[in-house]
């Protein structure tokens, strides 16, 4: 069975046989099961693996599946996972094992921990990473913060997610302008810096986007799979011409995981499934900052980033969303080191030169 | 205060000022919002709108954001009206009104109630839909089903969603095959019956195969915007040189609907953002079949695709998920004829041909 596809689900009802036989049949064939022939029946449709009971009306099922049904390709393999089951409610992923034969057919994150270790010479401490804010902000504005950002010792600046087409900085300006001044201040410093520029642009101008970012300076960049697809990241993380590190962002992807009775675990969404598609980064909110996540929901996303997956290399967390440099002892304490810090808004209070190299002293112990 | 871009949201909890405030500035600047120069927190940061009392703890929020803040892109706009705010528990999108300026930016569905209605030569009529399963039959089997119902009477017949690229009838072989079947029945019919074959198709074969599937002779397409991304939709549909309907699938959406406490409500989901992506037909589970939206939410639903929106032809809906010929006059008292109607895995029960001779009949009224 180790071959196998093995989804599990915690159930909230009644009658968890009854759901289970509706699960592995909505989720492959979609027809009346006694009317398949008997060969569909039995290496088609899913198969019932465990159904045991957690408490009173809460039950785990696992389900089964032929890797065959995923085709081999994440857009079927998402389909199978949750497609037409996010559709019942009291239903939610909390298990996942793919087979070798299917995570041989990804490649996973391209840098993922040791990549980048190795790239900023930086074998034991977090990464530094930012973001470059308000939207409003001309490139040229954008491009001077970066710069700070850059001469005072981070390893990593994204845009911020939002930032699109809007009429402030349009994104060929604005890439062009901030991936220039980090370029600049990587001459300057001897410093390697990535900018990563987001993708948060039409479907078809993001492949084309990101090798226009690449040639204009940036050397990492940000995607948001809950807006362009999980299969955006995966295609532009395999792409071998464009090979560039790749940090993915949760937008959108809120839904999936709010409710404790439906959808899919936090640890599978933007652990399991953001490092299968090649996240080199994986953003999250973390505990006690803006959002809701609990720290053990935050642990589950790093186990999913960083446990064993086949042969994938171990994505970088990024815990996020209204963090500060105070937070960082506190932050390295419960992940440790193989954490990409990011703090955003919480250095333009004050001096962003100063709070820039501040940050990077405690982090680089100099 | 029309041209700005409105959303309102069901908050659950007892502090909605304060909410109300981090909304606006989460969904746009991302940053403290003190901190940002004057103009932009005036013409950037989104302006709260309303705060009312519904209920104890609940309370409806409104607030409305700058159109500019999306760019002009659905990307962005989802961004706007979802993205970081998903993280939230607590609240649902429950309003949006689009401007002119944004809606006059999208083309929406390319052929929606009227093209359709002058393409299948039926003023009046509701269509019948169907689809091709189950997962596991060979391109020939699927070609042979696709034969009986396009002589049958059927308009347009679709892949099961979850059809890609399974070894048992791989994406070229199948929709060759099939493409071939329909067009060989119309010409002996004189009949214009469409096949719609899945893109669930990876990110960077979506549009070749859009394209493939058209050469192939495959008149429509089924597009998975929850896999694919809404944008994925847009972009085939407003896409001149394919100029082909497309009919729009629910997989993985769910988990934005089923909660009533967050997430989006259906009517926006599987109306308003099917539409304005360009859905000439928005496919989501009907009340009473195997799933659990309500009456109420399928005919928001309807609503949402149907109801003025700037200049956008209305979409069609099909309520579908385990339909049955014998529900047919149910759901054309409840929706009325501007419904395709979607019967599936049914249709096999018994003699595949003469049911579908059957809810043709019912249906043309012959």
């Amino acid at each position: 069975m180790t071959d196998r596809f093995e989804i599990s689900y915690l159930y909230h009802g009644t009658d968890p046989a009854a759901i289970a036989d509706v699960i592995r049949v909505e989720q492959t064939i979609e027809f009346p099961a006694d009317l398949a022939p008997s060969w569909i029946q039995d290496e088609v449709v899913g198969k019932v693996e465990e159904i045991s009971l957690v408490e009173e009306n809460i039950h785990r099922i696992t389900i089964s599946y032929n890797p065959d049904v995923t085709g081999g390709e994440l857009t079927q393999l998402l389909n199978v996972l949750w497609g037409n089951a996010s559709l019942f409610p009291g239903l939610k992923v909390v298990g996942i094992k793919i087979p070798e034969v299917i995570t041989s057919r990804f490649k996973g994150p391209r840098f993922g921990i040791d990549g980048l270790r190795a790239f900023y010479d930086a074998p034991d401490r977090p990464l530094l990473t930012t973001a470059l804010k308000p939207m409003g902000s001309s490139p040229e504005v954008l491009a001077a913060m970066a710069r700070t950002l850059a001469v005072n010792g981070f390893d990593m600046i994204k845009d911020d997610h939002s930032l699109a087409n809007q009429p402030w900085a349009m994104w060929v300006e604005r890439v062009t302008a901030v991936a220039r001044a980090v370029t600049e201040a990587n001459e300057e410093t001897g410093g390697r810096c990535l900018y990563a520029p987001s993708l948060n642009l039409p479907f078809d101008r993001i492949r084309d986007a990101a090798f226009e970012a690449k040639a204009l300076g940036a050397g990492a960049l940000l995607v948001l799979p809950g807006i362009s697809g999980f299969d955006s990241l995966r295609s532009l993380a395999e792409d071998d011409d464009l090979a560039l590190p790749i940090q993915a962002h949760p937008a959108l992807l809120g839904s999936f995981v709010t409710s404790p009775t439906q959808g899919v675990s936090h640890g599978i969404l933007f652990g399991t499934l953001m490092r299968l598609a090649g996240a080199d980064i994986t953003i999250f909110p973390n505990t006690g900052g803006r959002f809701s996540f609990t720290a053990i929901q935050c642990l589950e996303i790093q186990n999913g980033a960083q446990s064993k997956l086949g042969h994938l290399k171990k994505s970088w967390i990024a815990p996020a969303g209204g963090m500060t440099i105070e937070r960082i002892p506190e932050m390295i304490t419960m992940y440790g080191n193989d954490t990409a810090l990011l703090v955003g808004g919480a250095l333009s209070r004050g001096d962003l030169a100063e709070n820039a190299a501040r940050m990077s002293a405690l982090v680089r112990g100099s």
